[in-house]
């Protein structure tokens, strides 16, 4: 507890990051930082930084906006936009990942190219968004894969060896979709109000609980701050068509994750009643056996009984042998016989309710019931 | 990833529509349109257009209002409202689809009919909304006549087959009951208080919640806009009925899955329990048999040692043989008897307590509490 | 689907209704109304009257505040209220519901009796409300009845019969418990503020929520309006008492209903376990009785092989009949009396981990961990 | 149906209470008072007096504030709380009732007890509510040692007869979990802000969630309105710690409630696996007295042949008896042990997949991913 | 019950506490103090010091702000700050903890540091936040290696053992998330609005629900409120980040419980599915082996019936014992072949219906149906 205590202080002062230029270049690849300048460069407090630290791991993404920057912290992406430079911190042993890779290229592209009409800071996001949106859809995608694949060899066989897969894949997509609802979560932050898209409307700067999220949403032109031009709360139509837009887009993952949830759930539903009815089936069969081996173990008395070294004063008729022998058989039969039809009658298992006397009573009730319901709809 | 990262820009700039004209013709059928022109034509961000391509598939329905249309993304329909046009995207491979051949129909009549007292844009809302409503309602009497149907034969008998298709028909109920839920939301979301319709009270419009849906709602009076007309937000008494009719219709339809869903539930745990309980019997019937074996097997010991090559001294004995089988014979019963004397008693399952000595202290306890909770409800 | 689109045209323009008048006399019993002229007559949209056609079955209830009548859509009652007259719709095949007839006795008798000081309207609402609840309640005592019986049953016996009724009644109990959840919310949205009933309090005016409400209530002083009485919207008492007395009622059948569920729910995992641990006693028994047969089988073995038609060169000895008896017996004995000492030992199960090694660090850690969290609650 | 609407009519007007003075006095014990007399007294709306009719079961408690009274209606207690009197409603069948008897001397003692700076209806409610939390602790005590007790047992021998009492005990603890979230939701109703506890702040009168409540809770003070003392609405400090500290204490016991529940569930289920597990073991060891049983047989059936009344042409073979028990025994030892192999082969299980073949995809798919996810949270 | 009401009452007047001073000084170690001296020296209400009593165990946390002090009472902790003292309430048992010293030392260090630009209070608030963040997270971290440990033994094999340490970790997860969560509740509590830190915009004050939080905030500056410092209401952004930050950790903590949680579910219910696969695969054997062994019966049947001591008129038959031990084996084959193959046709269960005929209707439908789903997403 000492030690949790105490690792909560700043004791390894350097953080790896990648930095992003106003033109969009990268200026440093990696490059180590000390945690102190970092704050004081970006008018940071520590307390934000430690959110985006990479060596924390954290599952509950955030995304905060400070007076000179909006800090993003998504699954793999640790970032710190500003106005006119894009700090990535590097996750723990990701430098040689290659959807780190693909993202940095895809933000580099973005970033230098200044038609789309959007301020650099949210071209960053953009990209940023973009790729938390991609690395979701291909687990996605992944993990449906395995899921379905397992699903159709259920189809051909169910045994062993695929309950454990199951097993496997099932936890895995539970981390994944409670990993995307956070994600959904944090973004529809964003857009509560994804309906009010109209800026000419000016009665609705009196909504308050809109205005706040304006207010919010305004926070985030950092270029406008930065350049003294005051935005009026409600003009913000760029960010958030493009809020909404990724946050439909996680919103369908979630969809799908549940989805396929709920289908592994109905699937090991009907599994189990198909092991419980399959077991009936060999018991059944089973039980099939232990009547014929009853009926047999029956002949094998009467033939022991004729076997013993014991005068049964039959010993010199001509036909008790045949007799014997056909009276053993028939007695064999004869239980085997009933043994059968008892199972079969038990076999017999249907959901309608065959009990007459008992449902005398309730059949009654029904009626008179029925005769009012009827009226109803 | 890449290829995800760059499947999002557009690369293939054509798109099929079928487009209806102010007088509700069709003007072109499943014609080919470039991108960038229905944008350009019909003012609207690309982004929304993505929204509404077709070739993108999405369970998520939508339904935006722009600055001069409306557009409509639910289950098959994906279709532009204007005050003066209506255009249809072409679904995936839909092109021959009865159901899209029914709606273009309605939709046709429906625009030309100018008496309803509707303007335009809420005609062919009406007839979109319709649509929608009649796929829902097709496909849940569709899926109950499946579930029925199955339900029916499982009264009769339950069997492996009927597990798998129950798996597959709730697979099938899940998705269409989440389908239809978000398709319910959707619209609710615009149908907010379906109890205010007095368009006559006027402090209606200090109310912050309801204010801002009736915003929306005028929003979507696209032809009073491109005449110039001004309607007071609150004015809004056609759509709001129009809206609210097809949300109440939806919600019943999303409770009758709920409904079905409940139900095969239901039956899924009797089934457990039924085929549990079967099982119970079946091995009462097993051990039944195991008991007869085991009585007739010690007959054939008896008999066995009797036919051993070894004097027993009562080779000559008359009445051996007799005795000898009769007492074989009454081993196996008086064994078999006991058995099943033990198996009966087993086999006697009710709820109710019948151990007196644990329950002794449950029962005072009980007692010295029902005295004080008799005062209660 | 067509015929789905087309269905709801108004093709059959007649309803059957009963009326009252103003004095509470019936003036038409099951008359046949043109649908136009009831439209008309009471200034209704038709979509309105669609809401209350008895022949399109419908689950969710409906109370509609239009400007000069009350819609009232209720499991049984489809009703038209209005100032000086009510309006009910036969339901489909109800004529000679006795349902039916205690409600419009009772319809009638309250509405003749103007002591009670209510206005016309919310007596025939009252009535209409006493019925809805009657009809829960009746249904409410009689699925209970039921369900209690059968509960009972299965306290002296657990047999497949009763499964199959558990299965029937749990179906018609949830079925129920949806409608009454529907009622309870329907009337639940109409008494939001049960706790503000001082309608002296001015200020309660500027909240919003409440007034809102407020304006919905008033609007249902149908007759005030009518005599041109324009009431303040915080005046409303009776009609709140009324419906909050009401609302409890419903409320309390919902609970009954959700108690009888969960505990239906529990008894139904109470038995799976009863079955199975009565499961494991028959196969505990038969597990008993297949040692004893190996036991048997090893005697007859050896019985058997002194019977081979082989020279075992004891044929002569005097005493190796009683030997080899003797033998067989303490061999089947001792198969069978190791065979039970196992079965004991697996048959044994209880909740505690008696697992030594295992459980060294488990304990450890527990003890380590116990001494921090005493300071604990 | 008629007699349960006619019931609703006030057939008997009488009912019993006991009253205490404005001193604290007793002055009436289970007292006859006529139902209009009792409504005419303390000016009551007959609706609101059949709410703490006692006669009526009802779950659902309540709290109504009228003009001069407080009426309560929680489990055990009908009361009507005035500013200078208490009518307490005789409970059915709990004259005799030692909690009411104990509840009847604090509220004596804390109604003559005027040093603890309460007004006389607050320091009745409070004893009322004391009485109440008594009362439910009381019973949680009990359930919680019933419950607990059983778990421990379970810990020694899971057995039928337990499984009887733990749904009886889980049936009492749904009820009773059901009874204190009912009485938690009426008191918290109460207590919306539990945190604004400083009357100092005036801007809080804005805020209008609060203000109502304000209204509400001052509304409470029947002495200051009867002495003509109009309060500000936020003045009522004494009240809110009143209510605060016992919808505290309400929702602690409601915590436990379900603690409880969750453990009982989660042993259930425990239980469930480990009779499975034991019903596994159980087969198995039939499987080995089977598989024995079987070895047995063939070694029978080669004494057997042998036996046979046939010419084997080795019936004077001196070694053919030594060679064929042998052999017999042989037969029976091989297959035995190849059953008994095979048995331990499938008995083993353990959740880690160890089929190589379907695996081998799934290895390459993980290693794949986890590259990339190894930059991840 | 008497016991219980008395209880309240304040029978034992002293409490021991460690008091803290204004420079981070320890003044008194587990002194005793009159409860009446504390309630009177720190002006509080009798009621509020029972909140922090520690000899009442409760669950549920606490935060009160009064006007000179802050109560708080989560976990282990129960203490009085205010703006120039500590007052640490001993818990019960716990003076010897190791996690309390720990405690105490980091907050008399942090008292002392005045450099944080905190005041005193939340420096005092921080220590204790963090004690309990580090509780939580110990915890959390020990039963995730309990959980874990066992579930990767359950990898190699499962056994009964292991399912009642499994019931005795869940039981303390299911105890620990709730704990959790009550304490993510009360601080989440405080930090309503996240995402608002920026303190300069003015037009905040107007929102309702954040300026009730904010007065609240506010009043936590017990330091300013003493120097006759106000503050703006929204001033407080000290605070909000302090809170912002442990609120972020405990709901990962509570994530985290959460996903074991579900972890452990899907683990059970996989574990059951195989014990019931495990269970069929050994009937599968049972059954072999029991047809095996009829089969071995047939023929010791076929032998015992020529070994009767009966004319079979083959006695002298030369290669009658050929021939008939041949039959016999034969016999024995041809049933065990029978019963063998019927096994394995019913030991093949696969998802995939196989059921031609009952299919059929369903088939067409599905295709009926497809080809209009295919239109849809």
């Amino acid at each position: 507890l000492e030690k949790a205590m105490k690792g909560r202080q700043p004791t390894d002062l350097m953080l790896r990051c990648t930095v992003l230029d106003a033109e969009g270049n990268v200026k440093t690849i990696s490059g180590q930082f000390r945690r102190t300048d970092l704050c004081s460069e970006h008018r940071l407090n520590p307390r934000d930084l430690r959110k985006i630290d990479s060596r924390i791991p954290n599952l509950v993404p955030t995304i905060l906006v400070r007076k000179e920057a909006i800090l993003v912290n998504i699954l793999h992406i640790r970032a710190l936009v500003k106005a006119d430079a894009v700090v990535l911190f590097d996750t723990y042993g990701s430098a040689d990942s290659r959807l780190h890779s693909v993202f940095l290229y895809h933000l580099e592209h973005n970033l230098k190219a200044k038609t789309a009409g959007l301020p650099y800071e949210f071209r960053a996001l953009d990209s940023i968004l973009l790729s938390v949106l991609s690395a979701l859809e291909a687990e996605m995608v992944f993990i449906r894969n395995l899921i379905g694949g397992l699903l159709a060899e259920l189809e051909d066989d169910i045994d062993h060896d695929r309950f454990k897969r199951l097993l496997h894949y099932s936890r895995r997509l539970a981390s994944f979709s409670n990993r995307a609802k956070l994600v959904s979560f944090i973004i529809s932050l964003w857009v509560v109000d994804t309906l009010v898209t109209d800026p000419k409307i000016p009665v609705q700067e009196a909504l308050e609980e809109v205005l706040e999220q304006d207010e919010d949403l305004a926070a985030m032109y950092l270029s406008d701050k930065n350049n003294g031009i005051t935005r009026k709360p409600s003009d913000h139509e760029d960010l958030e068509v493009l809020l909404e837009s990724f946050s439909k887009q996680v919103e369908e993952i979630v969809n799908e994750a549940e989805n396929i949830q709920s289908n592994v759930q109905s699937t090991q539903e009907i599994v189990e009643l198909l092991l419980d009815s399959n077991r009936n089936a060999l018991l059944a069969l089973d039980l099939k056996i232990s009547i014929l081996t009853m009926g047999i173990g029956i002949g094998t008395l009467v033939a022991g009984v004729f076997g013993m070294n014991l005068k049964s004063h039959m010993e010199e008729n001509e036909y008790a042998f045949l007799v014997m022998s056909g009276l053993s058989m028939l007695v064999a039969f004869a239980f085997s016989y009933t043994g059968l039809r008892r199972l079969a009658r038990i076999r017999k298992v249907g959901l309608a309710t065959n009990n007459k006397k008992t449902n005398a009573r309730y059949r009654w009730l029904a009626h008179y019931w029925r005769s009012k319901r009827d009226g109803w709809p």
